[in-house]
């Protein structure tokens, strides 16, 4: 394996909401995603979620509070806890999370990718 | 949990070579570590290694070549192979890595560090 640049890596990413894995380690993956707009409500049942921005604003909405990241700030969601992550402008988020989570967790609708990319 | 701002944590720690936890999940942590000058050659038998640099510069020595990492950059160190991280200057480094991990690998020695701190 190579290094990864992330603005480099970000850079090629032409679609919302749809994760591209940078990198597999221990049964996890390094995941980037650029977002805008609102996610759909969902949770993952055995998954924890990190959310890690790179550039822009996140809004992960959680049913008793928001949480909201800037550039270099984590959040981590525990598993099972409904969350909805939300960017105004446009965001680059890197997810880290085992290799099996899907993005739209509970639920499987048009907004649900499977067979990611690698970037 | 809260969300964890890395510049903020970063400026936190005090020692070098001595990973914090920052995060936690799926058996997974998220360490922060400041790092200065050499470290030792090791590997870690069963766990892959990831390093990303949120500030300065780092070396991973590997037997067969270097990788040079800045700023938002990451490298992946697979199960098994020996390295030797270095940063002339001082660099900020996230970790992701099996809870289990041990900083030397597969030695134990002045340099191991066990029952890390959260920062």
């Amino acid at each position: 394996m190579d290094k990864i640049n992330l603005a480099e890596a970000f850079s090629r990413i032409n679609e919302f909401w749809s994760p591209q894995i940078a990198g597999e380690l221990n049964g996890q993956q390094l995941r980037l995603a650029k977002l805008k707009g609102e996610f759909v409500w969902h949770h993952h049942e055995n998954e924890d979620e990190l959310f890690l921005v790179i550039r822009g604003r996140l809004i992960i909405h959680l049913r008793d509070k928001d949480v909201e990241l800037r550039e270099g700030e984590f959040f981590i969601v525990p598993r099972g806890v409904e969350h909805q992550p939300e960017s105004p402008g446009e965001a680059w988020v890197v997810l880290f999370e085992p290799a099996e989570t899907l993005n739209t967790g509970n639920l499987e609708n048009e907004r649900t990718k499977r067979n990611l990319g690698h970037i």
